[in-house]
């Protein structure tokens, strides 16, 4: 059986390690942590790993910078999957309490602010403390009386931590869509998406021109995405997905239009269109 | 003389309150201070204060999300000035250290992300804590031996730290748009800009029509950005600015036609073009 080495971004008691140990279940797969996203490409972009989940874009935050200045940045890596992970969030400490005892909330700040409406319900007047993620928070909790973390199931699994509630978030449409990123993306399978990114020179109607070489042919963008350029200040870079696959009859065609109206253009790869939520560690 | 309350986001020791003090310097104007950008907006929509002063958008990070959101969702405010702020950060201690004696580093972590070139190079293997803002890592610094935060250099003068590097980003191109939101917009001046927000219908070449309403007339767009709208998930929302202001000839019939293409359309207000960035306080 060939070997699988899949990376994540750390530390455990994260989303990223729940979607990581959903998409290894009934699978040879062996997960590898790192502590940042462009070690995770890294790491796939020279070898040492055959496969890595990041995630990509949250519903409700957007984009996530780290990775997507990662996908703009790199040579040889492609997006081979997407798996759109729900985000449901718990209420947790270390000892089984009443909401009224807890002094301390503790959290990565997306999290905090994804349960802004339990937090000002039940939670009114204590401290909310920003940590570096979900696991880190639940982390931390060991021997802090009065302290509570928000993080995901997983979280109190591992740190043998107290469910005190579960599926606190604001929105249960809330959900991250992360990327299985490889040396190679995913063969034509008929219902698929490409993803791609480009930057526009900057005179009227440059992105409008970009986007009537889609439009002309009838290919639907499912997502367009603008984001400041790391490279050159002033400069943005767009992230667009459309449907179909990358080597569909046309296609070529497509493409070298695209690269004759910007400044600069690479495809992120084509991968499986998988619109339904995974199910949930 | 009217009375011009102008809101900012605290606490002190941000670049928020920076950009603020440069914007009061030398007139009437009084400042005062909220804990959320969505309190500056409402305190002016209700009237309690003339004019709020939030960040829209930094160079390198992006859009920041609790602005764009409340423009969104806010009726009656209009963004009246722009003003590009340089975004400068120092090092700062309770005493004067060697960095060799400091242990743990507190800052934002878009403020650790801005200098993680200095980090690496003389503070690596420092523990990075992150903080709510840079105003409160700088407070949090009072009685913490080996601590050190990353702050505005306005931090260390409010909380009486020692300056141990200044100028110590990565990018010394890195700014932060700021808007100033009131009642009402600005009048036209001949250089102006206009901002509007508006949602697309989910079909190939929604997007290039409405962009077509701006290359058609050859108005330039200086910035599209796109965001999950938090209303409707899976939504887009796109921020569009364009040159000119909202009142010039022919400019109605461009708005009609735009409200014709798109599913929700607002205008977010005209005002003066500053291209050049605000002193530094």
């Amino acid at each position: 059986m060939p070997l699988n080495r899949v990376g994540y971004l750390g530390p455990q008691g994260t989303f990223s390690e729940e979607a990581a140990l959903v998409y290894k279940k009934n699978t040879s797969r062996v997960l590898y942590e790192y502590s940042t996203i462009g070690a995770v490409i890294e790491a796939v972009s020279t070898g040492k790993i055959e496969e890595g989940l990041v995630p990509l874009e949250n519903r409700l935050e957007g984009g996530v910078g780290a990775t997507l200045d990662c996908l703009a940045g790199c040579e040889g890596i492609f997006i081979k999957e997407e798996m759109l992970y729900p985000i449901s969030l718990c209420l947790m400490a270390e000892h089984k309490v009443r909401l009224e005892q807890i002094n301390a909330l503790l959290s990565h700040p997306h999290a905090l602010g994804q349960c802004s409406e339990f937090v000002k319900t039940h939670l009114a007047g204590v401290e909310c403390i920003p940590a570096e993620s979900t696991g880190a928070a639940a982390r931390n909790l060991v021997g802090q009386t009065g302290f509570a973390a928000i993080a995901p199931r997983r979280a109190a699994e591992l740190f043998n931590l107290h469910l005190l509630r579960e599926g606190i978030e604001d929105s249960k449409e809330n959900a991250t869509r992360f990327v299985i990123i490889s040396r190679l993306d995913h063969p034509p399978t008929g219902n698929d998406k490409t993803s791609l990114v480009l930057t526009i020179p900057d005179q009227p109607g440059s992105l409008y021109r970009v986007l009537g070489c889609f439009a002309r042919r009838r290919i639907n963008l499912t997502r367009i995405e603008s984001r400041p350029s790391r490279r050159i200040i002033g400069d943005w870079l767009f992230f667009i997905d459309c449907e179909g696959h990358r080597s569909d009859a046309h296609k070529d065609e497509l493409w070298k239009e695209i690269a004759g109206e910007v400044t600069y253009f690479k495809l992120l790869g084509s991968y499986p269109r998988r619109e339904e939520k995974a199910e949930v560690y």
